[in-house]
């Protein structure tokens, strides 16, 4: 599977990228300007020590759109409408995993403050954007920082919380997501519940502020053992 | 020091009985209805499987909040303005822990939804209709279900997310929520994020309802050891 990072060069499409390379999977990095994503190319061969990497490459967020499968959007919230606009024509049967989370700093305010969106969650205003397109629209990695995924000599002491209103495609990514060491995935059901999922992600950063810390996590507990 | 449990007759209510009387704790069980009060001590009572305790008694609301040093606040969000007005010449110089949460199903409709209230969250409307009044009020509990409080044989395994604006307050119910076994006390900062903290449980209400349980609880991760 082809994971294409769209606004890839930001903190956390590099993790994302670091991690699903380190993994074995083939990842396209996307950014408006095909420069920078080859920067990032650069960068994630150098952290992860080794020049034979092959299965990751730099594209125009348009292109990677088109090139990949699953597509993972990592943009801030103020570049959510402009990125998705410019690459809405190249998602027919894709899955579009929104990893936005709406924090107040998006408007120069505070990262560990919420702002309420109309349509009740970023990936939510994703999927209300694109209803008219064929693709399946997933929450997932909000809560999973980027200094945590970047730590790349230790696992990620994460849950990946997913919602998604298409089964099959929120499975799909759940599977994905657990291919980062450590990470299990937690269906919270409909994506409507990205609406408190997105909001913890500011408590995190504010219990990282206070603790002097970047890498604070949640854990789901009290979960049936898997079969 | 005495722990009023004001609308103690609920599971919440009697879960955090348990698990204080458990420890050491003197509890009394506040009600309505003293008769439902005492009801819910001699409930505790059986189910600690010991006749010998002392520690725990049943009044009414208004006496409970006059004879303890410490409230719990654990009465369903409809019932949480009345019950304030009851209470609420009996608080000086006590702090008064919320753990109410703003679940749907308190306007007839679904527990795994929270509703959005004027003051942002449950606490901050309690702390706002006793702004007049020498109370520190502090936000805990609102995460850890009844159903693990109850599980009396088990170790919670759930933090207990503590926000409040005056911090010996705050400290003070830290470690009376760490002498539960297994439950960590995470500092969450300032009464306002009990906006993100209170949101939480229905997304836990809704995990357990995907899995069939009823002891989804949550872990924070990354924090440093502790001194």
């Amino acid at each position: 599977m082809k994971i294409g990072i769209i606004g890839g060069t930001g903190d956390q499409g590099l993790g994302l990228a670091l991690r699903f390379v380190k993994c074995g999977e083939e990842v396209i990095i996307g950014s408006r300007d095909v420069k920078k994503a080859e920067n990032a190319v650069n960068l994630v061969i150098n952290m992860l020590k080794s020049e034979e990497i092959t299965t990751i490459k730099g594209m125009t967020n348009q292109e990677a759109a088109e090139e990949a499968d699953l597509l993972l959007l990592t943009v801030p919230l103020q570049a959510q409408m402009a990125t998705l606009k410019s690459i809405k024509d190249h998602l027919d049967d894709k899955i579009l995993v929104d990893a936005t989370v709406p924090l107040e700093s998006c408007l120069g305010g505070r990262p560990d403050r919420y702002v309420d969106l109309w349509e009740g969650s970023g990936v939510e205003r994703t999927s209300n954007f694109l209803k008219d397109k064929n693709v399946r629209v997933v929450s997932a990695f909000n809560n999973i920082s980027a200094a945590s995924l970047t730590n790349i000599e230790e696992n990620v002491e994460c849950d990946c919380l997913v919602s998604g209103d298409n089964q099959e495609a929120k499975l799909e990514v759940m599977a994905l997501a657990e291919k980062i060491p450590d990470v299990k995935a937690i269906d919270c059901g409909p994506l409507e519940n990205a609406r408190i999922v997105e909001k913890i992600t500011p408590l995190l950063i504010h219990i990282n502020i206070l603790n002097r810390i970047k890498l604070a996590g949640i854990r789901i507990t009290g979960l049936p053992p898997r079969k």
